[in-house]
């Protein structure tokens, strides 16, 4: 059997090129004992990409050079040799940008479908969503009539946040970089106010919509949108640190928050969320997010693009806020 | 009666000069009903005072041009109107810097002298003591073996803070601008050890004195050296923003921690201490710290310097780091 898998070639200096990558096709190995091989159907695209590009960090390992591209991906086993893991079950883990993955089983999660689709379980059901879930309940712990500022709301993790915040009866603020997908957070996703902030002001907007100022900001954004909302937090406020989207072309030159001190003037905090911490209770949360969807209270937008040969391009999309909904390349 | 006192005259651009002060008499008013007089014996000299000399921000007004000098002074009530104050008790308050101060009683803070002298009330027993005790067992929650970094540390908060997490069973880790402030914290605050961040490398000793990380960070400087402190941070990490003295003649470009996502990887937070908040319990703490100096648990260094006539050159001490002790002019 033939495997085709993108490979990263170089390391970008600053923002991703296509020739970064390259594709590659190599007859797959025999399976091992204990080994799964995946078909792999739905790669997520994910904003933490672009750092494993990079040489790697104390907390987290570089993609070397000449290796298959490190991704979320989701498939169904089609041979089996771990006798947890049966042929026509679906997982999903760190299994590449190929065609087909072989594992050994250790970090995979098996995935319940009757839950949602495939790609789904890249997204709302999956990394993305329990971010947004373990976050917004764990640190950002909403209250009735908090208000909640969330930036790169459109996202699929800002979006999700959002409408669970609805759900727990917040006042949700969303900022998003065009006037369509600020649409979308009001008319599909039940947001009470949105902010474009390529043509509003976001400062002036935030004390408009929340003149007490906001209970819980959670930052997808980093940079000087954070700068602002931590200029505009209510007494107790808890900012969520989820992102920097905007900073991960510019590791070597990070915006520092220069409003840090409003965080003791506010009597707040700022802290994080590390997904990966919460994951006994994944299983819990995906159960209460299917439900939502279910009975309609959360909508979750995909954008699906198909080949793996679309790759460099699709993943190039998150840092210029061309994708609209969780990017997901179909293989 | 004539009064002597320290007035604004102008606000300084940047670094204090001494010309913003100016130093004039004036004949006392009399006494309405309510109104106490305070004979001023001690002016605290605080780092907030140059956020003081500016017009003001919605945390705090500035002090108008031609206004007296705001301060934390400490006196005896030499005449009274008001039921609650008699004379010959000890006080202190926003009362100013000047020889004489006129107060209705509002949010004077009866000292008890035998705690300790008056100068002490303005230091160890005053804000600051409390700022220590408050943001470190309120904000940093210190438990045994916890090991915690302490900049600033040879200011009267730093020492406090770092003589308190001492009694409370921690690994203390201070840095300061000289050798003879770093033999200070060893040899008679008891500090494991020191950092002289003028001859020394923050974060190679961080690493040295602290291979696991720190598990809390008092932060008296801000700058660079917060940046340091958050790359060091053990898992769970609690970062206590209580100033940041290196800013303070920067206000309009303001250093930002480019290393605020350290915190979230820590899965640590940020917080800060603003003292007002536990006003209530100042009295139990009075208490403990006065009971630590005299079992010789606690040391508090002063630094007294006498005449108001020494307020400017006094107060630019703080910010170039020449104050050995907690500061006050005694009048």
């Amino acid at each position: 059997m033939i495997n085709t898998k993108v490979i990263l070639k170089s390391r970008p200096k600053r923002l991703i090129e296509n020739n970064n990558f390259d594709i590659v096709t190599e007859p797959l190995a025999d399976l091992q004992p204990n080994e799964v091989l995946v078909q792999i159907e739905a790669i997520s695209l994910d904003p933490a990409m672009r750092g494993w590009m990079d040489e790697g960090t104390t907390y987290i390992k570089g993609v070397s050079i000449g290796a298959v591209m490190r991704s979320f991906s989701a498939g169904k086993v089609i041979r089996s040799k771990n006798d947890m893991f049966k042929e026509g079950e679906y997982v999903s883990g760190l299994l590449g940008a190929q065609q087909y993955s072989i594992s050994n089983g250790e970090n995979l999660t098996k995935l319940n479908i009757s839950k949602g689709k495939v790609s789904l379980h890249l997204g709302i059901l999956g990394m993305p969503g329990m971010t947004a879930y373990f976050g917004l309940l764990e640190k950002g712990t909403p209250k009735k009539e908090d208000v909640i500022y969330i930036s790169g709301a459109a996202g699929i993790v800002g979006s999700t946040v959002g409408q669970i915040a609805k759900i727990k009866g917040c006042t949700v603020i969303g900022s998003a970089g065009s006037d369509e997908k600020c649409q979308y957070l009001l008319n599909e996703c039940g947001f009470d106010k949105v902010i474009n902030y390529k043509t509003e002001d976001i400062d002036e907007k935030l004390k408009e919509y929340a003149p007490e100022g906001i209970h819980i900001y959670y930052d997808n954004v980093g940079g000087p949108t954070l700068d602002i909302a931590l200029a505009n937090l209510a007494k107790g406020a808890r900012v969520v640190i989820c992102g920097a989207i905007s900073q991960y072309n510019n590791m070597n030159n990070i915006y520092g928050p220069k409003n840090y001190m409003k965080i003791v003037t506010a009597r707040g905090h700022l802290t994080g969320i590390i997904v990966f911490d919460y994951a006994e209770d994944w299983p819990n949360a995906i159960n209460e997010i299917s439900n939502w969807i279910n009975e309609k209270k959360i909508f979750a937008k995909e954008h699906l693009i198909h080949g793996l040969e679309k790759f460099p391009e699709s993943l190039k999309m998150l840092y210029t806020g061309e994708n609209f909904g969780k990017l997901v390349l179909m293989v």
